[in-house]
C-alpha cells in the first residue's frame, strides 16, 4: 500500500497546484474557456507531455494524451474526466479522475507494459455546463454526438460557442474530426469523486457505480387567490402555498416509499408578491425526479403528476406543469464493470454498488462505447463547494483498485 | 332610500376627487407627510371647512372638524377614519369612513339638530405606517398613547419622523397637547370597508364589528443540509423545505380545525441558495396569527410552536423561532354595538356580526374610549389593491345606518 500512498501524494499535489488556477481568489472558479480555464488546461497539458504522453489540445478544448499500442488494429480505452469546475467549485470535482488517470499513465509507461490496446487520457474541457447552459460540450465532441446547432448559443456576455472555440485556439468547423470513431472504442473508465454521503457513512473509500440516473426536471405552479392574511376565514382560502406545500411532501413521501435508489427532490419554491400578511395567490416550484431505471422514472412522474392535479384539484387552484428537462438513464457495462468489480475485491476493499444520481461524462460516452466508473468516497459527501474533500488514503486506494482494473483489462485482451 | 343614495354619490365623488392625489400617476399612494399626502390632506380639510366645521390640522397631519355642543360639560364623540394609504392602495380603504362621517356631519348640521355632545370628524394621517413601519400614528396622539420614542425612527430616506412632523408644520415637542384626555372622550364610530369577503359572499351591505382580532408575527427558520438532489438517498436528508411545508400544513389545519374567526397563515417563505437540484438547507417562513380571543390566540401560539418543535425534532432540523409582532383583541363597546345593532336593524338590515382580522384606528382609541365600527361591502373582499371597491347601494345603505346609529345615539345622551 505504501507505494499507493506516495502515488496518491503526488495526484493529490497536482490537485492543488491545479486547484490554484482560477478566476476568483477566493475557492476555485474555472468554468469553460475563461483565461484562468486556459492556464489550467496548459498547466494540465504540460504535465501529459512530461508523462511522455503523446499530447494535444483538441478544438473543444479537450486535453489529450495517448500511450499508443503497437498492436495492428488496437482500439483505444478512454481514461477521463473534466476539468472544468462550477463557480466557487471544489477541488476534487472532475481534477480527481483525471489526474489519477495521469498517475495511471504514468505507471503503465514506467512498468513498460506491452498495450494490446491504445490508452487515451482526456481532461474533458466542459461538463459542468456553467458558461453555456449545456454540458458535456467537451465528451460530446470526443464521443461523436456533438449538436453543430449548440455553437450558435451565447454565454452571459454574448460571446458565441463558436467565437469561444475560436478564442481557445480551436476551430468550430472541425470538431467533427476530433470525435473517437465508433469502431475504435475499446471503453471507458472514469473514477469521480461520490458528490453523496454513502459510501462516507458506510466508512468504505470506493464503490462500483452501475448505472447514472436518467433525470425529469419539472417547473410546476399553483394559482389560487391572493388575499388579506386577516380577513379571508380559513374555508374561504384557494391558498397557493398550502397546495404546494402538500405537493412538496408529496414528492418527499413518494421517494421515501419507493425505497430504491429513486431521487425525488423538490428544491426551488417562489411565492409571488410574497407577504407575511398575504395568503399566497401563486406560488412555482421545482420538481427533479432521478432514477437508473427508465420504468420507475416514469412510473415517478406518472404518478406525482396525478397527485399535483388531485392537490389543485381539491384546493380550486389551477396547475401549470411543464417539463424542462429529460435525460435517459445510462447502465454501465456488464464486462467492465465485473473486471472493476474483481479489481475492488482483489485490492481488499467492500463490494459496494452505487447508481450515480449526477450526470457525468460517461453518460454521451455510453452511447457509443462500453463504460464505467469507480465512485471514491468524499467528506461527508460535500461537493461543488469549496468544503468538498477526498482523504489522501481514499485517493491511495482508488489508484490500487484502477491500476488492477487495468492490468485486468489488459491482461483479458 | 332615495336620499341615501344622493348622499352616497356625494360621497362617492369626492373619495374618487381624493383617490386622484396621488404620489404616482397610476393607481393610489399617499404614503404619510408626503407631497401627494399633502394635497390629499389640503383637499379633507377644505370639505371640513365648507362644511362649517371648527377645522385645523393637529402636529402629527390629522384634519380635525368639530360641531360643538352648547351643553356644559360636554364630552366628545368622535368619527374617524384614515387617509393615508399603503402604496398602489385602492380609494375606499380609510377614506370611506373620513367621507361619510363628513356625509353625517353636514346632515347633522343642516337638521340644526341640538347636540348634547361634540362631534369631532378626524381624518388620520397615518394608520398603514408604511413610511415608518409604525402603525395608527394619527390617532395615538389623539388617544394620548403616542410613543415619543418613535420620533428618532426614520424612513428610508434617512428623514426621522420628527423631520417630517416639521416639514408639515408640526410641532413634534406639542403632539401631547393633541390627544382628547381620557375624561373628555364618550366614544368612538368608525365606518370602513371589511377587506374580506364575508358581505360579499352572503350579500349583505353592512355589518357590526364586535372584536379586532389580536395578532401573532413569527418569523421562524428550520436549517437542516444542503445536499445534491441526485446524490443523497432519500433516507439520509434533512431537507429543511420538507419540514416547513410539513408546517405550512399544520398551520393550515389548525386553522381550519379550530372552526372559529381565528386565522393561521404562512405567507412568506423562503429557500436561501434555492436551486431546483439543491435539497434545501434553510428555509424561513413567516406565520401570522389572528384571534378576537386572547386566549385562542395565545392556545394557537403554543400549540404551533409546538408542532414545529416536532416537527424539527423528528426530521433532525434546528428551528429559529421569533416572536417579531403582537397586538392584543380589542372588544367593541357592548352599550355602542347595542345602538349600532338597532339602527342596522331599523334600517332593515340583517344582523350580522364580524370579527375584524385588519387593524385599524379603532385599535389605539379603545384603550381611552368606548369604540364600535360598521363594516361595509365590498368587491370580492379585495383590498389594498386598486380594484378595492365599494359599490353606491351600500355606501347608502352604510349612510343610512350610521345616521340612525348618531340619532339614537344623541336620543340616549
Amino acid at each position: 500500500m505504501e507505494n499507493f500512498i506516495a502515488r496518491a501524494e503526488k495526484t493529490l499535489a497536482r490537485i492543488h497546484e491545479l486547484a490554484a488556477i482560477s478566476e476568483d481568489a477566493d475557492g476555485v472558479t474555472r468554468t469553460f474557456g475563461t483565461p484562468a480555464f486556459l492556464r489550467g488546461s496548459a498547466l494540465v497539458q504540460s504535465w501529459f507531455e512530461q508523462a511522455g504522453l503523446r499530447t494535444r489540445l483538441d478544438s473543444i478544448g479537450n486535453v489529450r494524451g495517448r500511450l499508443v499500442s503497437q498492436h495492428p488494429g488496437a482500439k483505444t480505452f478512454v481514461i477521463a474526466s473534466h476539468i472544468d469546475t462550477v463557480v466557487n467549485a471544489g477541488r476534487f470535482d472532475g481534477p480527481l479522475g483525471v489526474l489519477l488517470g495521469l498517475d495511471l499513465l504514468e505507471s503503465l509507461r514506467a512498468r513498460n507494459v506491452e498495450l494490446p490496446f491504445h490508452v487515451e487520457l482526456i481532461a474533458f474541457s466542459d461538463e459542468e455546463g456553467v458558461r453555456f447552459h449545456t454540458t458535456y460540450l467537451g465528451s460530446k465532441v470526443v464521443a461523436g454526438s456533438f449538436d453543430q446547432s449548440l455553437l450558435t448559443k451565447t454565454d452571459a456576455a454574448g460571446i458565441s460557442l463558436t467565437d469561444a472555440i475560436h478564442t481557445m485556439g480551436g476551430n468550430a468547423a472541425t470538431l467533427a474530426a476530433d470525435a473517437i470513431p465508433a469502431d475504435q472504442w475499446l471503453g471507458y473508465f472514469e473514477a469521480h469523486i461520490e458528490q453523496g454521503p454513502v459510501l462516507w457513512e458506510r466508512n468504505i473509500p470506493v464503490a462500483l457505480v452501475t448505472a447514472i440516473a436518467g433525470q425529469r426536471r419539472v417547473e410546476l405552479t399553483f394559482k389560487g387567490m391572493a388575499g388579506h392574511a386577516g380577513t379571508v376565514p380559513m374555508h374561504m382560502r384557494q391558498d397557493a402555498l398550502a397546495g404546494t406545500a402538500e405537493f412538496v411532501l408529496a414528492v418527499e413521501q413518494f421517494g421515501v416509499e419507493r425505497n430504491t435508489a429513486l431521487v425525488a427532490t423538490v428544491g426551488k419554491l417562489d411565492v409571488r408578491h410574497a407577504a407575511s400578511n398575504v395568503i399566497a395567490g401563486e406560488v412555482t416550484c421545482s420538481l427533479d425526479l432521478r432514477s437508473a431505471d427508465a420504468d420507475e422514472l416514469q412510473t415517478a412522474y406518472e404518478a406525482l403528476y396525478a397527485q399535483a392535479d388531485a392537490i389543485a384539484t381539491r384546493r380550486q387552484l389551477s396547475l401549470h406543469w411543464n417539463l424542462i428537462q429529460q435525460t435517459a438513464p445510462v447502465t454501465c457495462d456488464a464486462g467492465l464493470n465485473q473486471h472493476l468489480t474483481r479489481a475492488i475485491a482483489d485490492s481488499g476493499y467492500p463490494a459496494v454498488e452505487l447508481v450515480s444520481g449526477a450526470g457525468h461524462d460517461a453518460v454521451p460516452v455510453s452511447f457509443v462505447a462500453p463504460a464505467t466508473m469507480l465512485f471514491v468516497r468524499c467528506f461527508k459527501g460535500i461537493s461543488h463547494n469549496p468544503l468538498e474533500n477526498a482523504e489522501l488514503p481514499d485517493i491511495a486506494a482508488a489508484i490500487q483498485v484502477s491500476e488492477q482494473f487495468m492490468l485486468n483489462l489488459i491482461a483479458a485482451n
